[in-house]
């Protein structure tokens, strides 16, 4: 019974979805489909790769994880089949690849599309549920893509150090206005050695100096820092929208200063 | 395994949806459940069969498509079980069947349902799950319904034509902000000859004098003309969205003015 | 096949359901996963009680019903395990197991979890579905609990009566706008012995004077009190949004003056 799961910018509201999951049912009806999520912003290839990342190691190895969102297709756009970790996806090579893996896949494959204009208003009906089917019910990748060995490139701001500073920015906000930064535990680690800190974000109007475990450490409606189930450093609130409070969203810049002794 | 999938305005934030889908999973747990989409606006027969009507055909021959829109339900609602182009679809008789199919279908049956006020208020879960489940375990329609010739009637408006003019109108604004109007590939090409046009929205404020066959044909942020999936006439933009941008939304007016070279 | 539920306050927009659907599909991937609602609002430990209450006795006897609402988790928080009617229920002894059942569950335990920082900010992917997959795959509550007979309390506000008075409250606002009170049925008849009543609210600018049985009893756009298929008093607009229309919303007091013969 094999999974394929959903990762778009399709939304709730259309027929999108739905003729989606018709295709993927018709054409592979043993399968069970589960939605990541269709709320991923338009064409946001960033926040799509964000969002699986954090979700498709739990899914069981073999899995087949459908990336439907694609800012823009032309005639010429490549559409990939790439074998990581275990797991299978497919989407445009137009970037999210490599937001999503930290370094490069080693299986990448194109797939042998026809370039068709009736093709490219919506591949991931019409062609990535094909793809998924294939590989689904036992097929090779080489029966219907070529390998290759490039993905394009698009680089994630990554964060910084400098002096006694790490700088960091907002890479997402959640569901609850958390903000999750591209800061992760173990630079904040390797870099801060014990030291103090404070983290400073809405231009030094807000401090915080101290990370925490757990949202409960703090009163209700109290702000503070912790690192996500995901091991970045997160800026949240006990029971509150910090997103919202704050006035912090997506691309805010974080800053990080520790002190000597 | 046969299929049944949901369009309905239940909403995503109660337990009605949830409901409907506990009597499936009671009554035929063998069935696989599809929602198309739960967020069609309340009480809104057009749009829901707007979204039915492009979805449906990616599912499997035989699925059964629940519709659940019944802006009133009276004691002497007839709740209609259709079979069409292979497939079966169950909602009330409120006109929303009408505007699903181009032409009357041609079986058509009635439920036999006890007029009881209790099965009013929610007909999607105690009633619709039931004929379905019915359907799918096998049954035939005429043991839970009656056949009948006449579904009620409620005319979309169509495009008109007049003098060098296509008169249409705006009849779904996708989640993107893509603006689809009731103007279909064929009129287009049939009443166009091939001639120049002008498509005009917004009193005239705006207009487009080709139609492309791809987003990306345009830059980043402009608006083109192009036909949808479903070949209707689509008004767009390029990663952008034209109907916030553009100011335009349902029910608005489109004129396509061709000129005699 | 046993069944799965999920109420949540996870939102539809970041990984979170994801991640909680790959380890039930590891976990015990013969389960059937439906979704109740991930749309609770963040926190709100009544309206998950208030949503799964109306929701779950839909499903056949012997389903899984995880809530993943939890304001606060706490190294001493305890995660529960409980059977009633024939369904088992698993979330946080947080208050809300008293709000979803009428009286104390019979056959309640307390799961046997190793307080661990790790397994604190996300109990529903870390904890529950480990659990849920347990019971799914036949297991006993005894193999992963222990027995307790103590559940946090937390006490709704009842309607209540003094004089002529029926006094409640707003309890939910569905997505149609749609009130739902805390004031049931029984009480309404028992206390009203068919007396004439006047339902009031906005402290007074609204009243209604009749519970009618159906939306569509009064004209359009028009308000109604009816009681919902949970045999709650609710008021409501014939095809409106009696909510916003009428600027009621929860926690709202709801007051009934009942006039003697």
């Amino acid at each position: 019974m094999p999974v394929i799961t959903l990762t778009t910018d399709l939304g709730l509201n259309d027929h999108y979805v739905g003729a989606v999951k018709g295709g993927l049912i018709k054409g592979c009806p043993e399968a069970t489909i589960v939605d990541i999520s269709h709320l991923i912003p338009p064409y946001n290839i960033l926040q799509a790769a964000f969002t699986l990342k954090n979700a498709f190691t739990a899914f069981p190895e073999g899995s087949i994880h459908i990336v439907g969102v694609t800012p823009t297709v032309e005639l010429d756009t490549q559409h990939l089949l790439i074998k990581e970790d275990g797991h299978y996806f497919i989407g445009a090579d137009n970037g999210l690849f490599s937001l999503l893996f930290p370094q490069k896949p080693k299986k990448v494959y194109r797939l042998n599309i026809v370039a068709q204009p009736e093709f490219m208003s919506f591949p991931t009906r019409d062609i990535y549920t094909k793809a998924a089917c294939h590989i689904a019910q036992g097929g090779t990748p080489e029966m219907i893509a070529v390998a290759s060995d490039e993905i394009l490139e698009r680089s994630m701001f990554q964060a910084t150090t400098v002096g006694n500073l790490i700088k960091g920015m907002v890479i997402h906000v959640d569901h609850y206005g958390n903000i999750i930064t591209n800061i992760d535990e173990q630079l904040f680690n390797s870099f801060g050695r014990n030291r103090n800190f404070k983290i400073e974000f809405r231009h030094g109007n807000y401090d915080i100096t101290e990370v925490n475990k757990s949202y409960s450490d703090v009163p209700q409606g109290e702000k503070l820092a912790l690192f996500s189930s995901n091991k970045m450093l997160e800026i949240a609130m006990n029971q509150g929208n910090a997103s919202q409070l704050l006035g912090i969203s997506e691309s805010d810049t974080i800053r990080i200063e520790f002190y000597d002794r």
